[in-house]
């Protein structure tokens, strides 16, 4: 048997290449392991409660970025949270014995809560709270030993495993302790220099056209030292360089000819958005394939009954060892 | 149709006639009302998460007193809590939109985390401060118009009117105001004349036989300053009398025969102890009905069934306004 994979993401907005590697990596785990891939929409009413978010719309994009960048139904249960309650029941079970400042000490929580009260969200909310505890069920109701995650998400594996262990103390071995999986994720910024966000629209989107690519790339900022073809250039201070750092395999050569002077910003930005066009081709076929009626939905209840299976046979060891 | 009614007990330890009253309130609004009767085990692992609590057992005892008291299951619903994972998701989901604050001032929170906290439970917990929220989700799941309740549990209906209206305000109107139906509940003590509780050692069990009952009013304690038949005595301050005010249909006869120095404590301990008896007799008759192979299981099976058809219903409402 496979060891399995849980990670998930936010159905909060459309995803943008700053994402791609994050996923490339969900995607090369899939022959390794067992994975479970989950939209968690409650996360997404957590943070976006009063947002008022078209969640059904948000969810079937969310899919259609994964599938078309390789998520492979056939190998992984592609799902959302809300259509497996056990994650709640487990969610609950865990509540009954978590220390409150297990949860206030999250890093994060203090945080995201000023963070996201400067945007204007009140997250003074049991569920925000409760937020990283919810992470802990999705993860261990798949008894997952593995989860791919961000650095920043270090804290809430950890409290998963605190969680885990403490089930574990008091009514008997269930459940492993995952590790994280650390993936690399080179931060690209936003063609303005800033970081990449569609709220800046500063983004260029996974499902970007060739003619979408070639226009981002054409805002992008460069070295504002340069202001002739053959002044020597600063790929350091580019934006453009930063990007052909992940998708310019003789990035080597465009360094050393803007360093001589031997290449325009001009035909440097065409070269990249070729390069950039190359990796999302075949994303945007591949979307295609799966945006036709009714594939997504079928991937996403087929998903659905997968993890359901798993996630059963676990709270039935749950509720055994509960005595309940 | 029918206004629904939903109320529940903790299945922590048999009932014993001090819990008389609320049972036999509940019965009698089986006519009038939808009624939802829960046995809800999660609340149970709130505040005994690390009790070792036999809950099969508990629970199996608890559903045999109800229904020996005459909680219909033709009539209502009879069910267990975490059969029905409805309340687990709306519980979730209220989280999201509930204040913090909310819950910290709730009357109920600080004092028992402080009486509980004496006893050696530490209930600083993240599910402990959620636990009124699982009581609206309980309620408000099956969009009960009425609660019957004590006093002390006002607070908690007031919370749980205060979630539905922000559900309502935030994503429309899904949910009723429910009403707490205060019932009268005699405060009878133990023997002893302490609280009666089990723990002390002090209470008439629901169960009692004939013999047992004789042996606790025996145990009473009486006016102490009255040391023969004829002296006259202080019903005011015997525990025989407060019985007498609920089982006996002519107390005020008793009363004025002790007042009188009429009556001898063991003729009127006597009489008191037959009083009961013709209470508890049918209760333990019917008891031994239900207690027959598998009787009680199915109850609870088709209670679980009903209970999950009603509640299945109104979430299918709530994720419709959610957009989920
Ligand atoms: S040549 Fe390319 S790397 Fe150099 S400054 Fe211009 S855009 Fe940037
Ligand atoms: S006669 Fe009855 S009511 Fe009066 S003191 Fe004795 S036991 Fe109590």
């Amino acid at each position: 048997m496979r060891n399995r994979i849980f990670s998930g993401m936010r159905p909060t907005g459309s995803l943008h290449i700053g994402h791609l590697s994050v996923l490339q990596n969900w995607a090369a785990l899939q022959d390794e392991y067992e994975c479970y891939f989950g939209i968690v929409d409650w996360h997404a009413l957590t943070t976006g409660y009063e947002d008022k978010l078209d969640l059904k719309a948000l969810i079937r994009e969310m899919a259609l970025d994964w599938l078309s960048v390789g998520i492979d139904p056939e190998k992984s249960a592609v799902f959302i949270q809300s259509q497996v309650k056990e994650h709640a029941e487990l969610h609950l079970l865990f509540s009954m014995f978590t220390p409150i400042s297990w949860l206030e000490r999250v890093p994060t929580y203090k945080d995201q809560l000023q963070q996201l009260g400067n945007e204007g969200k009140d997250l003074h909310t049991y569920g925000f709270l409760g937020y990283p505890l919810l992470q802990a069920a999705d993860i261990l109701v798949y008894k997952a030993k593995a989860v791919p995650v961000g650095e920043d998400q270090i804290p809430h594996i950890e409290l998963c495993r605190e969680v885990g262990r403490r089930f574990n103390y008091l009514y008997g071995n269930v459940f492993p302790e995952p590790q994280a999986l650390i993936g690399k994720v080179p931060l690209l910024p936003g063609v303005d220099g800033r970081k990449m966000s569609k709220s800046y629209n500063n983004a260029i989107s996974l499902t970007a056209s060739t003619e979408e690519i070639n226009i981002r790339v054409k805002q992008m900022i460069t070295d504002p030292e340069r202001l002739r073809k053959d002044d020597p250039g600063h790929p350091e201070v580019c934006v453009v360089s930063k990007f052909h750092h992940i998708y310019t395999p003789d990035v080597k050569r465009v360094e050393e000819e803007c360093c001589a002077g031997k290449i325009g910003c001009v035909a440097c930005k065409k070269y990249l958005a070729e390069n950039i066009d190359k990796v999302l081709a075949p994303y945007r076929e591949r979307r295609l394939f799966w945006d036709e009626d009714g594939k997504v939905e079928k991937v996403l209840q087929e998903g659905a009954e997968k993890a359901r299976i798993t996630a059963a046979a676990t709270m039935a060891e749950v509720r055994s060892a509960l005595g309940i």
